[in-house]
């Protein structure tokens, strides 16, 4: 998926909501441990829930490696059900991943060729070849840690003259372009916001933190958008696990479509 | 595995070696593709080629996830077969992993409950939530990146005053212990490592880049060596791709005895 088109779905959706996928066997609704794959069954059920109402969903792919190998099933399956029922949906791998040049590599042709995922999310720890690899494929895109959403961001992230998140945005912008490269901005940071579109104006933003993690999303809308939105607000928890009885989608639904009201209001 | 096991096994074996399973089948010999898993019978002839001249085994993720669900499915049984054959090994999932609070301790059930190794590499950029969950787990390790072997590590580990590495070797450390904690410390940056062990002169160093990235072995043992060895370090292109006839495994024996032999004289 281009830019444009992630702006005109965006436009279209009237939203800027990521669903994240934090698909856990403990959380889920009790009832769906009879299915053969209770959590597929709860993906796709959050899935048709949501769709309507977000542009994007957001597998975790921790909580899929949880579950082993059939975990890794899940992740697969999930992606694919996505893509062949909701093929406008921009697709996020949360993987974290980031590793030397040759190793990347094969972490690109896991996500975005074995499974298919539009964007994968990377650390910048190891730097430039660890990046790169990510921003050789068409329409695909790096997400690149740059303020975390937790408290762990005060250790490393925001330490220094400038501050580390600060030099990360600025060298990492520089690898790719706003067409192949995001950054992970969390909502919990919202006075920073205007110091990250000082240095990425253009640069769409995956912003994790509102909802179970209490960020503002009026906040994050009033110093992180731009002129084509350049926003993916996610939210996982406060969607995906809003009830836990028989009507756990419809409740999702209701959840997910607050959100994009509050959505349509701000991008107009 | 403890820390002192570990040391003990070191000196039982003369050998602070871990073998890099960076399992590529577009690497593997030839011949092996006849196999119904051609990828896991290259493992374990590797693993049973060198074990007796290394101390560790490390498979890279990203080599497995590469190959979809079946991937995923060799990685757990390559370490299943380490754990049945050679349990005293001590087996590190190079991972990369880190994310805010509960999803690191996904991975970290998936690494060392799911999959049953005994560490997984860790990066620090999200901070101490994201480590954290690596180390409540008894008698296994996060071996969190510090300074990395390749050109990357220019970009931001080796930037501030004082550097970025040596802020997270301090704060890092002060995490955990020597008991559950390791660091990442490459090779090719040797003229650092006594830098580096002024930091945390007890913690036990994962090497990479001797081998294929051109790092010595002797300016590794001289620089970053303690009394307990301290040391793991990694080699795998090097080994595992010695030779690709039906000599792979002798080839790749050869290269691990003559790394061991080289260690024995280190560490006496």
């Amino acid at each position: 998926m281009t830019y444009t088109e992630l702006s005109h779905f965006i436009r279209q959706q009237q939203s800027f909501l990521c669903v994240g996928l934090d698909t856990d066997i403990k959380k889920i609704p009790p009832h769906l441990l009879k299915e053969q794959n209770p959590c597929l069954a709860f993906n796709k059920a959050i899935i048709d829930a949501t769709a309507a109402y977000c542009v994007s969903f957001k597998p975790n792919t921790a909580f899929y490696e949880a579950m082993g190998v059939q975990g890794w099933q899940t992740l697969h399956d999930t992606i694919d059900y996505i893509k062949i029922n909701y093929p406008k949906h921009f697709i996020i791998a949360d993987a974290k991943r980031g590793d030397i040049g040759n190793t990347s590599s094969m972490y690109a042709e896991a996500f975005f060729n074995q499974l298919g995922a539009d964007a994968v999310t990377v650390a910048p720890y190891m730097g430039s070849d660890s990046v790169k690899p990510f921003l050789s494929f068409e329409n695909k895109w790096a997400i690149v840690l740059g303020l975390t959403s937790n408290q762990g961001a005060f250790d490393f992230q925001m330490k220094g003259h400038p501050e580390l998140y600060k030099e990360v945005l600025k060298e990492v912008s520089s690898w790719g372009s706003k067409e192949n490269t995001m950054f992970v901005i969390g909502a919990t940071k919202t006075a920073m916001l205007a110091e990250v579109r000082k240095i990425i104006p253009d640069h769409f933003l995956l912003v994790p933190g509102v909802g179970a993690q209490g960020g503002s999303l009026q906040e994050v809308a009033q110093y992180g958008m731009n002129s084509h939105c350049g926003l993916l607000v996610n939210a996982s928890r406060s969607i995906i696990y809003a009830a836990s009885g028989e009507d756990f989608a419809l409740q999702a639904a209701a959840e997910a479509l607050a959100m994009q009201q509050e959505m349509a209001v701000l991008i107009s």
